[in-house]
């Protein structure tokens, strides 16, 4: 995997990269966009492009049980089975078999656990993780990993981590002996583990760099931890993962978390925040989100963010989205996870062209202090 | 209202035209979009400009309730409250307060009802409702009317027929003594009643003719008669209605039906059909429907309609929009949508080519042979 640095801040760990796929250049940090069952709640592959999306993410774990590898290995991977024919990573499917599921078995050769679907009995194991995602083509794949609630006893946290390492060798041998199935590479990140304990996390990385994975993704991260270990352990993970190499961060978050781990040196980020908060009516925008939904919005005919450039709020008022939401019709529900997805996109492009212009830190402080300024509203 | 027909048929009653508007030109036989609330069900403006869309259909009733008519009076009229800037039609609201409320009670003056979202009581008046489409600004109106149910005895449908001329020339003298608030020109059609007795549908046109309105609906049809009951009810109408202004069935129908209904000089339809049935993973194709919720399509790479050249099966496979439909995304109910109003608007456009060609009547068995073969599957 080629990536290449291509500008770095001079008073903060934040970096601006250039990923390439054979799906086209990820520029860097980045927000993806989360399409976990090959489709980004209700926005078309084209709408995504006009929103500046350069990656979604899909989940193994949802993909493997609805559609099924089978159709997915008939229609030649998910880029052609949803038309969406730019970069896609895929995460392991680990984290929904531990929260989606129940009666999970965790052995050394994998895990077994019921589908939340049918209740049928299925198996995950490092390598048929892999063989899945080779079905689904993405271009990047993470691999099985086990990920221990917060908080956890050191001694279970130890434990899982060092099973997760075992499972990562047997999906890095695995990846590196098979080939992709539709003719365009793929790669494979590393996960480290370790919750916050600073040890174990720093074993975990050193670990997996001896794997030599393309990207690490730092796991385990935002499941309930507070946000300044969460940062503690970026700024670790800065001094020990290889500089030459993609980071990514899982599962976050909010524009402030996204903003202060860009500045601890992450170039990647997937979070259901935007897509989720928009199906409720909550819209972000430059001074801080609204709750779309309130009577307050009925007369209001202003763009929910006045003077922000995208589809949503060139064309259509926060008392007409107001309107759609409050008569149930589904045109607002993708309104709002439209500009919520374009927000997020704005976010870590405007990230990068402050990291490119040398005032990331300034920027950042008062784009906070703005978007935090007025709260919910 | 300037209404030019530029071609008839020779073998029958259809005809092309183009009916003018301050909002655009319509080429006619046009189908209209249903777009009740102020919304095409899950469908952009700009998305069903792309579908070929030439006017959409909103309802009074609805927008009466949410969001009111200070709302769109402040909003400037649904065109800038929902960004459609092509021809708008608004029905008067009489089907839906028949059909929705409960309690409500016919009088001479108008029709009190309790709205089906609250409860509050409401009154609509002959003079009211012009009020309210003045205020949503459609460039065409409907007039409030009575729509009888079918079966019905002569006497009632008669008596019924009376109240809604009499409904109708208050109608047309309070729209002629307002004017519009936006600054473009509105346009009122007069809506025919008396069942299915030819005398009664005969008298209730010419009186609606000596008011002089911009055009005609044959108003209480496919409310369960047969459909050979309704085109001959068309055939009469043509003979009676004068041939220099449009002619519009209210809310029919099937492929069938619209194609029969233009053979008998028909200009305008409107239908929930496609969206409804779209929503239910109905899609239409040249050859029938198919039911895309159906197993068999899993594996079913081919697109809705095999060399059908519009956005869904340029971009999206059966299996695709299967998928979607299989696991709740809403994505698949909007491409269904879109398909099927896709679909409709082709229908109608195909339909003025083969009666610009002079062969409407050959092309239309033919179509509905191959459309009917294979049925639903
Ligand atoms: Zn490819
Ligand atoms: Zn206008």
């Amino acid at each position: 995997m080629k990536f290449s640095v291509t500008a770095k801040d001079s008073s903060s760990a934040a970096r601006c990269g250039v990923l390439s796929t054979a799906h086209g250049d990820i520029p860097t940090p980045i927000f993806m966009p989360v399409g976990t069952r090959a489709s980004v709640k209700s926005v078309e592959p084209d709408e995504l492009k006009a929103l500046d999306a350069k990656i979604i993410l899909a989940n193994t774990y949802h993909l493997y049980l609805k559609p099924g590898n089978d159709i997915l290995f008939k229609a030649g991977g998910v880029h052609r089975f949803m038309n969406w024919d730019g970069p896609l990573l895929t995460d392991s499917g680990g984290y929904q078999v531990y929260s989606l599921t129940d009666l999970r078995k965790i052995s050394e050769e994998g895990v077994m656990f019921k589908s939340h679907l049918d209740g049928s009995k299925l198996h995950f194991t490092p390598e048929n993780v892999v063989d899945t995602q080779r079905i689904i083509g993405s271009d990047i794949m993470m691999p099985l990993d086990e990920c221990p609630p917060w908080p956890a006893e050191r001694e279970y946290v130890q434990k899982s981590g060092e099973l997760t390492l075992r499972w990562a060798e047997r999906a890095r041998k695995h990846f590196l002996s098979t080939r992709p199935h539709y003719g365009h590479e793929q790669f494979q990140f590393g996960i480290t583990q370790g919750g916050t304990f600073d040890d174990l996390r720093a074993h975990s990385s050193r670990e997996l760099i001896g794997m030599d994975f393309d990207g690490y993704a730092v796991g385990g991260m935002a499941v309930g931890e507070p946000a300044e270990e969460m940062y503690r352990m970026l700024e670790l993970s800065h001094t020990i993962l290889p500089e030459s190499k993609p980071r990514y961060l899982m599962g976050v978050g909010t524009p402030s978390n996204i903003l202060n781990a860009i500045e601890r040196g992450v170039d990647m980020f997937d979070c259901v925040i935007p897509t989720r908060e928009g199906r409720n009516g909550r819209v972000y925008t430059r001074k801080g989100t609204l709750n779309l939904r309130s009577a307050k919005y009925a007369d209001d005919f202003r763009p929910i963010d006045e003077g922000f450039d995208n589809h949503v709020c060139r064309n259509y008022s926060r008392a007409y989205i107001r309107h759609l939401l409050n008569v149930g019709e589904i045109l607002g529900l993708k309104l709002c996870t439209m500009q919520n997805l374009s927000f997020y996109l704005w976010l870590t492009r405007t990230a990068r062209e402050h990291i490119a212009a040398g005032d990331f830190t300034d920027w950042k402080e008062s784009f906070l202090m703005e978007f935090n300024r007025n709260g919910n509203k």
